[in-house]
């Protein structure tokens, strides 16, 4: 079924116990499914790796990555020593970008044996998939602050949106949407008050969504899509969203299946001329970290979406990303805990049970 | 303890409905506690209207109500006939800006006899206040759109604050926050996106938070943010936030609480050199309009937070305002239900049973 270059960076805080853990269990599926993996272990783009150099990544980071099938990656922040803006804009939010990984795929569900905090929820009523545009939008270092340091200190953020990386997203929900049973999709927008991109948005999501008369659309701002993630999920099929906007609902759906520490991401360039990258939808998490108690799951639910994108086409990936999957919901069922799900078991205990169980 | 000039502006769809209610609550607890009010309908500020005049409001709009002590709103919107950017546009966004509404004050709370969506929350752990900058920020019609219908369209959104927007929402999120038992405040950011204006919005609370030791201030990124919101709503005392995220977060602390029926908010005009507004956090809700089952209370509750900003510095209006409040909880715990809370009494039978309350 095939031999993949993964590059595995750790990053900073719990990124590096959650990443040995998602290795370990990536590694016996691809074993299990005949996949050969050569895993190579990147200590830069990390802010330990900052306070050694001075920036994230060496300059030839790109080169480096370049030929290497996927990036499996923990989380990166360590704001006590580097700034956010700094340790993100110089490593993740560059790969999103130069690597054009334009899909940022955060499936949101709720499990067996994970107890919703919303009341009454059972599995299977929460069961959504968001698609996050991931290279553009409000994420940007464009605009600038005039009149710095006086009474009249005037700051401009430009989002900077475009057709080609709109129509490419919404077509990709639309086509992932089309794939599935409910066939709905849900455009988050928020037109009536961000007033020039947003209702520029809603014509993208109507022009593309004319392709397809199969797919019920709906279009919701992104105030009351929120509220709506806590009082009716079960409406959810497939969400589509600018980066921002994405980037808030893909931590509130987890938050509703009861643990941020179970979602996985997929950051897909889907023509594959740049490597796409997997990684937890927590982040470093710096007060827990060093503990061992994180929660591994994220990451290796993450390492499953790797393993189907890799071998998409042959059936290898997607029989181990189910193997994976089904190990995890077993676990949660009846295996070790880690303390977000209330349990006292270590990052550790987590990874080798749920190997085991693959 | 006074008399005052209150614009009742019903707009479309329930706002139509609930505002009769507002009205009738507000007039006895005023009628109550010797609080004289004087109130004028007005028609404009609606899609009938625009559908008649080409436009929301007359030209003299500034000039009618420049003189009012107070605006009474219902909600704007019918997206059928008049899109959203539109309509909001020429209407309630140009009150918060033209009258420099410039803090928009949402409390959020859990009350007995509304089952919390959130599993096991019991009254008094869902309980914060939200203060939302209301007149600049993400919200603006400022940028364009380039290369329009080709390939390489593109479009800027430009997103402006200013040192004094930012420091007088935070100085009164401090001077708020302050003022209460717990003195907490959080500071809603994303700086490790938006890279910009969020690393400046957080030096803006640095700075200002330097006059508040004794507010305990921490920052979280509206990612995470939204997340806590639902699993762990009790960490929170106040919120402040820019426009957008202030939008989204109150909405979606109000889903937490059941339903938004109930929330309120207060559009101050802390200065009152022009006036405040005060109106429902929901809005004109198409989907129920007309059918006489929307839920008052948050207009009501909206229409207390009038009474007791209108007489700021008497007791009355507290008085008025903690009377209504009294009101609500007690037809909460046993009078009756609109939809969202599972029953079926009207708008009209919850308005009397309030009033009469009262
Ligand atoms: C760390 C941060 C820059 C990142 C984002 O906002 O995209 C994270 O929250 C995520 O969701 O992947
Ligand atoms: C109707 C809309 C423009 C408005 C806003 O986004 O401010 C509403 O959602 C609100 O929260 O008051």
């Amino acid at each position: 079924p095939g031999r993949f270059r993964i590059a595995v960076i750790p990053g900073d805080g719990i990124g590096k116990e959650v990443a040995p853990e998602g290795v370990r269990v990536v590694q016996a599926a691809a074993h299990r499914f005949g996949i050969e993996l050569d895993v190579e272990w990147i200590e830069w783009a990390s802010c330990d790796w900052y306070a050694a150099h001075g920036e994230m990544m060496p300059d030839d980071w790109k080169h480096r990555l370049q030929g290497v099938d996927a990036i499996y990656f923990g989380a990166v922040g360590w704001p006590a020593t580097v700034p956010d803006h700094v340790s993100l804009w110089g490593s993740l939010l560059k790969f999103r970008r130069e690597f054009d990984q334009y899909i940022n795929l955060r499936p949101v569900r709720l499990f067996e044996g994970v107890p919703s905090p919303l009341a009454g929820r059972r599995p299977g009523e929460i069961d959504y998939l968001i698609v996050r545009e991931n290279t553009e939008g409000e994420y940007t270092s464009a605009g600038g602050i005039l009149f710095e340091g006086t009474e009249r200190e005037l700051v401009v953020q430009e989002s900077i949106y475009t057709r080609i990386g709109a129509d490419r997203v919404l077509s990709f929900a639309f086509e992932t949407a089309r794939a599935r049973a409910r066939r709905r999709l849900t455009v988050a927008t928020k037109s009536n008050g961000v007033a020039i991109a947003m209702p520029w948005w809603d014509r993208r999501a109507d022009d593309v969504g004319r392709r397809y008369p199969d797919v019920a659309m709906d279009k919701q701002h992104i105030d009351i899509l929120s509220a709506r993630f806590v009082l009716q999920p079960d409406r959810f099929d497939v969400v589509v969203a600018t980066n921002l906007f994405g980037d808030i609902l893909s931590d509130l759906g987890p938050a509703t299946t009861g643990t941020i520490g179970l979602a996985p991401s997929a950051n897909l360039n889907p023509e594959r001329k740049h490597p796409s990258l997997f990684e937890p939808v927590h982040g470093s998490a710096p007060d827990i970290a060093g503990l061992g108690v994180a929660n591994p799951m994220a990451m290796i639910w993450s390492g499953a979406m790797m393993l189907d994108f890799l071998t998409h086409g042959t059936g290898a990936g997607r029989a181990a990303h189910d193997a994976i999957l089904a190990a995890i919901e077993s676990v949660l069922r009846d295996g070790p805990r880690t303390r977000d799900l209330g349990g006292w078991a270590s990052t550790l205990d987590v990874g080798r049970e749920i190997a085991e169980r693959v």
